[in-house]
Parts: structure tokens; sequence; C-alpha cells
């Protein structure tokens, strides 16, 4: 008895969100700490999300023009170092491979941080002409960054999974498109699929990728008041390019310098779909990227148990060859409640239950994992039926997170209004702002909150004349959050 | 001029095939050599055909219950130490992190020469009881081998990418079973899709997978008359799961030791593809897993250039709609004869030519890539005709591949004979062997051939009652061959 309820969610979401979110991680089977600090294991079930997301967006990827490859995970540091900005950047942070073998190397090569300083100098390699343009790819991979900080499934890790894309154009103004396309998608991703509002910004020049000319980014708010930066879309102008002399003739046979962009979304968008629908119960999945969409769980008693069982059986099937992602549970040893725990804690969307009366009414009775919605369908066009029960899902998730991210973005215009508002409330706190870092500073050392976005257009007026902090003239609204 | 006639294979596949492969790989765009030796840059088209492997192969792994998951890339010492024969046979041939940024670390990490010591603790951990049996687990992810040979794109690499199952069961028999399961899917993709006849063996006792009770793989032979083993299958036995307590409760209560598997299929498989179908024309790729079925090259006139040309994107449209894989070559600087040599060198197995006549006559003429065999065909239902000629293509390139095989296994019963059909024909040499390795090396020593399977069957008779090298008595017939 003691181990069963121990399969259960124990923490509070509400007043300790930390140790809620590790525990919805591990029961759940989503991934487990590896021994090394900083490191996970992805368990089917948590993989399988990532495959969900891979298979949205590879698609969506492969329909604009962007292949895939796939580049050495070793960089030499002789490389790193040709693009000053990216080594500045990455250095601190790198795993660096010194031994093959029983030799050491004669020079260092990095686990890649992120893949410029490789995919560049080939994308100049294979770029001759204007014809070669625009050159787009992408790759599915792990990186690795040092940061010693305390570990948190999805969201700090040394090692993740991400995809990286790599593009290089003809103009300024294509390799801009190319990075809010990129960005459009990573919306898209994350409210049509993984039903998470987000805010979409650019950052401020002191927290841009290295050496990126525009860092662009997509914001999530959790519930409990954080930002998470989903995923990020560089428009890096002309200084990789120059570094790694990728250089191309025009129509007019001179040479030019191309422009390029670099965009990637990592599992911290898995981390923002768990914490942000999730609840004490386990983890709450949506129903796009559910592993199991259903849970088909029959009810019987001795005396009817076949026909209840081939009643479940066949309304699974209907729904299978319907291309919905079933799991029929018919475990003699578990009891149902024990069942619906189980598939609640494991976050499929919707559940069935079939007993003795669904059986003679001909129907289902259908219950929604977010809030226990429970409605009483007819048998015929079951996969139709359950596909507006999806939609219904959805809907109840993505009306939950936009409630709160619409109720958490705040104005403040002087120092002790944004420390209070953020340390009250959380979430968004938009101010105006100078452009001066140190004006950051003084918020951050305070209540660790840091301008995670300013706003993409740059002519956008800022809120205010004058910087909340230093009163210098405004240059821009700043949005101040604490985050992930 | 000059430049164009670089574009096309200047090596000749006879005489020199091992500056052909290489001139193949990189003219077809398949891959480029990166510049740490032994690493590679795997191109966009060269990826596209590792995504065809893993579509075809994922399928079949998730259709027999085996579940994606993600393991670290780095594993601790310690845990490499915890199996003795895995540290002592990968040991040479580690990659070692062992500086995270600034700071030594304080245990060095391997880049994974495969994963055993990480996964398997890892089942130790979530496996209680036999209900929680049979564990199936994959990943698709790259490993590092330290080897100090010439790269050799997809055969030769330090780093290279596969994918790596892993499996716990309650009984020999069914870990045996499983074995055998993964080593009939390998087959099948080689045969099936890649359209390579492979045979299947067992590795000799020295050979086996370090730490593996029995090594199984598939051997395809090359038209060079060298042996490529494609993937391999182990049945672990009960050591890795000692080394590593994996243990679970069986239905009487009782504490068991799991039966454990592996399996791994690489980019080899890539390999052995392209060097198996190519020709002087360039790459030749198999229907199934090429990433264009069909190119269309349309062959106008100044005066009828509209009318070709609607009636070639009609036709395109067609076999788009039907879910062929079809690129439309309306390039208009370059030549018909231009664009042929191109999708010839890059492998696109059918050519459609469509002229003016063809317009006229409702007609396209379809050129198999394999043989430059062209066939008129009729307008009306071209996309089905079209799936009648990849069979056919398919069929060629398995024929040729099959005769290479057939005609080129041989029996020898002296080491001289050995020698002398090696030396003369390639292929493999079948002979009675004792089973003591210092025989094998008596030819290895001389002709650099190797042992490469014994049958599957451990009841099979040897072919001859006396090993042909030491005259001892034979347990088992050992095929000898040259490999990659």
């Amino acid at each position: 008895m003691s181990n069963e309820q121990e399969l259960g969610i124990t923490e509070s979401k509400e007043y300790s969100p930390g140790d809620w979110y590790a525990e919805v991680v591990q029961k759940a089977e989503l991934a487990d700490y590896a021994p090394m600090g900083g490191f996970i294991v992805t368990r089917p079930r948590g993989y399988a999300l990532w495959e969900g997301i891979q298979d949205h967006l590879d698609g969506w990827f492969k329909d604009t023009g962007s292949q895939n490859a796939y580049f050495p995970a070793l960089i030499p540091e002789s490389y790193l170092e040709r693009e000053s900005d990216i080594v500045e950047g990455f250095d601190p942070e790198v795993a660096w491979v010194t031994q093959g073998g029983h030799d050491e190397l004669e020079e260092r090569l990095a686990f890649r941080p992120t893949s410029e300083s490789i995919i560049t100098p080939f994308m100049s390699e294979w770029v001759r002409s204007h014809r070669d343009l625009p050159l787009r790819l992408n790759q599915w991979c792990s990186v690795i960054r040092w940061e010693a900080t305390e570990t948190k499934p999805f969201f700090r890790t040394k090692e993740f999974l991400w995809q990286e894309g790599h593009t290089a154009h003809e103009t300024e103004e294509e390799a801009w498109d190319e990075t809010m396309l990129r960005l459009d998608q990573y919306e898209r991703l994350m409210e049509e699929v993984l039903a998470i509002p987000v805010m979409r910004g650019r950052k401020p020049a002191h927290d841009k990728f290295p050496g990126a000319h525009t860092t662009t980014s997509i914001e999530a708010l959790m519930p409990d008041g954080k930002s998470v930066q989903s995923a990020t879309s560089h428009y890096l102008g002309q200084g990789f390019a120059e570094a790694y002399d990728l250089v191309f003739t025009d129509a007019d046979e001179e040479d030019r310098v191309a422009h390029t962009t670099s965009w990637g979304l990592s599992w911290r968008s898995l981390g923002a779909l768990i914490m942000t629908h999730s609840d004490d119960q386990g983890f709450v999945c949506p129903p796009a990227i559910a592993p199991e969409q259903v849970v088909v769980v029959p009810i019987w008693q001795e005396d009817n148990r076949e026909e209840v069982l081939d009643y479940a059986e066949d309304v699974a099937e209907d729904l299978e060859s319907a291309g919905i992602r079933v799991e029929l549970d018919d475990r003699d040893e578990r009891n149902p409640g024990f069942k619906f725990n189980e598939w609640e804690l494991k976050g499929v969307p919707v559940r069935f239950e079939i007993g003795p009366n669904e059986v003679e009414d001909e129907e289902v009775t259908v219950v929604h994992r977010p809030d226990g919605e429970s409605v009483t369908e007819d048998r015929d066009d079951i996969a139709e039926t359950t596909r507006d029960h999806f939609d219904a899902v959805f809907d109840k998730l993505y009306e939950a997170a936009e409630q709160n991210l619409e109720e958490n973005v705040r104005e403040a215009y002087e120092v002790p209004q944004i420390l209070g508002t953020i340390g009250q409330h959380g979430g968004y706190v938009k101010t105006p702002w100078c452009g001066d870092e140190a004006c950051e500073t003084v918020v951050k050392d305070e209540i660790a909150a840091e301008i995670v976005m300013v706003p993409l257009d740059r002519d956008e007026e800022p809120i205010g004349e004058e910087c909340a902090v230093c009163g210098d003239e405004a240059e821009e609204t700043a949005y101040f959050a604490k985050s992930y």
C-alpha cells in the first residue's frame, strides 16, 4: 500500500514548485538524474515528447527549404577561436576532449557548445555563387555547456538536446526574413502544439548570442511567475561570414560577403510544457504531442468481463484505425481506480471509461485529464467525437496558460515598483529603459530578475520618457522577469 | 568547360575502387572530410539517406516493442570499469573529456564508444519485477572510437552515427529470440530497402563484442571482393546484468539476474549502399531510399518551351500527389545533357525525359539509372507505372549484387588454397576450422583476410574433418574474407 501511494505526486505545484517539478518529471517517467551532475537520462516517455516536437518542427523546416545534415560533435579549438566573440562567449563553458585512447591530443577538441564555427567554414566551401544561396542547414543533436548550476531536467543540464539551424543569404533583408520565419515556426510550435502562448522579443544588446547582430527569442510565462526562453533565432549579420570566409560571387561577378542566421530550439520547450500544464496529480499533456492520446479503461465485474472487454477492444480499434494513439489498459492485476491514477500521473489527455452501462447504452464515458470533466458520448463516430475532445482539452490548457500570461504583464516606472511588483506577483514588468546594462544590474542585484526581452520593433516608442532606474532618456521598453 | 568536366567521376570503380569511392562520396555531395582526421561532415544528400534508413528501421523497432530514449553522451570512467571486458575492449579507443570550462574534471568522462555501461545501470533502477520485462530501449546517436586508421567516409571514421538497442529479458531463450529478431530486421533493411543481399553469421569467439556471450552479424560482399559487417546483434548473456546489478523478482518472488542483448546498425550500411550499386557515372540508389526518386527533365526548343514545361509540370504534380519524391529540373541555364549527367552523378534512380514528341503523343520517356534502359510509357496512370519502374530498378540492383555474392563464396581445404582463392577472387572462402585464433592468424599475416563469420547454427557440421590450417579436428566452418 505504501508503495502504491508513493506512485503519486506528494509535492505541491503552488507551494513548492521546484520539488513538485522534479517529482513530476521522475514519477511520470520522463527523465532521471544521471550519475554526473548536470546530466539526465531521457526515458522513453520523455523522449517520445521530444520526438513529437521533432515531427512537427522538422516537417515545417523541410517545407521551408531547410535540409538536415550532421557535423562532427567535436570542434578543434582553433576553429572556435576564429570568431572572437564565440570563443569569449563559450570558452568558460566548453567540455574539452584532450585524450584519444592512450594519447594526448595535439589540439584540444571542444564538444560542440553550438556549431557556427564548424558549419560556417563548410558553407564557405560549398557556396561559390549567388546561385548556391540561400543555403539552409539544420541538425538535431546534443550540445554541452559546462555550467555549474543545480540540475533541473530539461531546463538546466550540461548536455541538452536541440536543433540548430544555420543559413546563408545574399542580403540582410533575406537573412532577416529567415530569422523571423524561424521565430514564427517556434511560436507556432509553442502555441499550436504545446498549448503555451508566448511573447516574441529581442534580447538587449548585452545579452545577445556572442557575435550576433540581433538575437530574437520567444518567452513563455510559467505558472510560478518565471519566464522561460523557449527558443532563439539570431540574425548574425556578416561577422561570422567574414570570420569563416563565406563569400559568394553575385550576378555582376562581384565577390560579396554572405549574411547568416542561426536558430535553435532545445528541450527547454519540453520543460516549459511539463511545468505549464501539469498539476498535483502529475503530468498533463496536450493531445497533439501525447505519446498516448486516449487510454481506454474497461470496468468489469466477474460476470460481464468478456462483454465489457470486447466492447472496449472494439472502441480502441476504432480509434487506432482513425490514427489516434490509444492504449487499452486491460490489466487484470490492477483495479480501475489504480489505472485512473496511473494514467493521470502519466499525462494521457483523454480517458475512456467503459463499464456494463456504456456497453448496454452503446456509449462511452469520456473524461478530460486537465479538469476531470466527464461526458457521455455515443459509440457511433467515436473517433470523430474524440477529435472534438482533443480540441476541447487543448483549449482548456491554452486558455489557462493565456490567462496566466495576460494577468501577469504589468508596468512600473521606478525601481521600488519594479522590485515590488516582481516580488509580489512574478510575471513581466514593462518599464522604460535607457539601454544601459548597469541599470539592469541594479534590479538584478536586488531581486534576481533581468531584462528577458525588449520589443522586436526597434522603432516602438518606450512606455515612458525616462529610464525607470537612472532617469536618463528612455530608449526602449524593457521586460523584466525572473527566468529559468 | 574544364569545370564542368570536373563535376563527373574521373576514377574507375574497377581499377581504383578506393579513390573512386572517395570521389563518388564527395561529388555526389554525400559527405566531406572534416578538418580533424577521422571525422566527416554528412551533407544533406548523405544525411537524407540516413534519415531514410532511420524511417524504415525505427518503425520496425517500435512495432516490435522497442522504445527510443536518450542517455548521456559522456560516461564516467568508473562506470566503464564496472564491466571488465568492456573497459579492456574499448579503453584503447576512448575519447576522454578531462576539462570542463577552465577546470580539470575529478573523473575523466568517456565520449560514449557504446552505451551498455550507462544504460544497464538505469535498466537496473527501472526493473523491479518480471512484470517490468522485457525492457527494450533504443537510441539514435553518435559514438566515438579513437582508431588511428585512414578515414573512409561511412566505413572508417572516429565518430559515427548509429542506433544502439539494449534489452533485458527473463530468460536466455527470450533474449536469444530478441537477438535474432533484430538481426532479421537488419537483414530486411539491407535486402528489401538497400537492395543488398547479405549473409548471416556468428563471430568467432575471439572476435565477439567485449563481454558478449554471442555476437551475430550480417555481412555484405562488396564488388571489390571485400566483406562489410553491416550490423551486429549480441546476446550478452548475464555478464552485463551481473556487473550492473540488473536483477528482477520472478513470479515466485525469487531474485533472478536478467539476460540482456544489444544490437546496432551504423552508417557503414550507408557506405555499403554507396559502394555496392554506384558506378563510374556516380552514385546509384535504390528507389525506396532515394531523396529524389524521379527527376523530370523537360527538353524544349524556343518555340515550344511553354508547352513542354506545362506538360512536364503536370506530370511532376501527378507523381507528387501520389507520394512519389520528384524533382522537376526546369533550370534555364543548363542544357538537358548537363542535367542528365548531374542527376546520374547524384543517383536519382529514374529519369523522365519530356520533349515535344512526348507532349504530342501523350507519353513519357522513362530511363533507368543503373543501366540507362529507356522505355516510352503512356501519360495516363503515370504514377502507377512509375512504381513498376521502381520495382524494376530495385530488381536490377539486387540481382547484380546477388550474382556477385553467389559467385564469390568458395571452398578451400588448405592454406595455399585459401590464400590463392582470396588473392585471386576476393569474396568468401569457406574452410574447416579447429576454432583456434592462431590458425586465423596464419592466414591474416599472409593476406590480411580474417574469419568474418561462422555459421549461426552451432550444430552445423563443418565442411571438412580437419582444420585447413593446423590439421586438428575441425569444429566449424570458417568464412575467411578481406573486410572493411
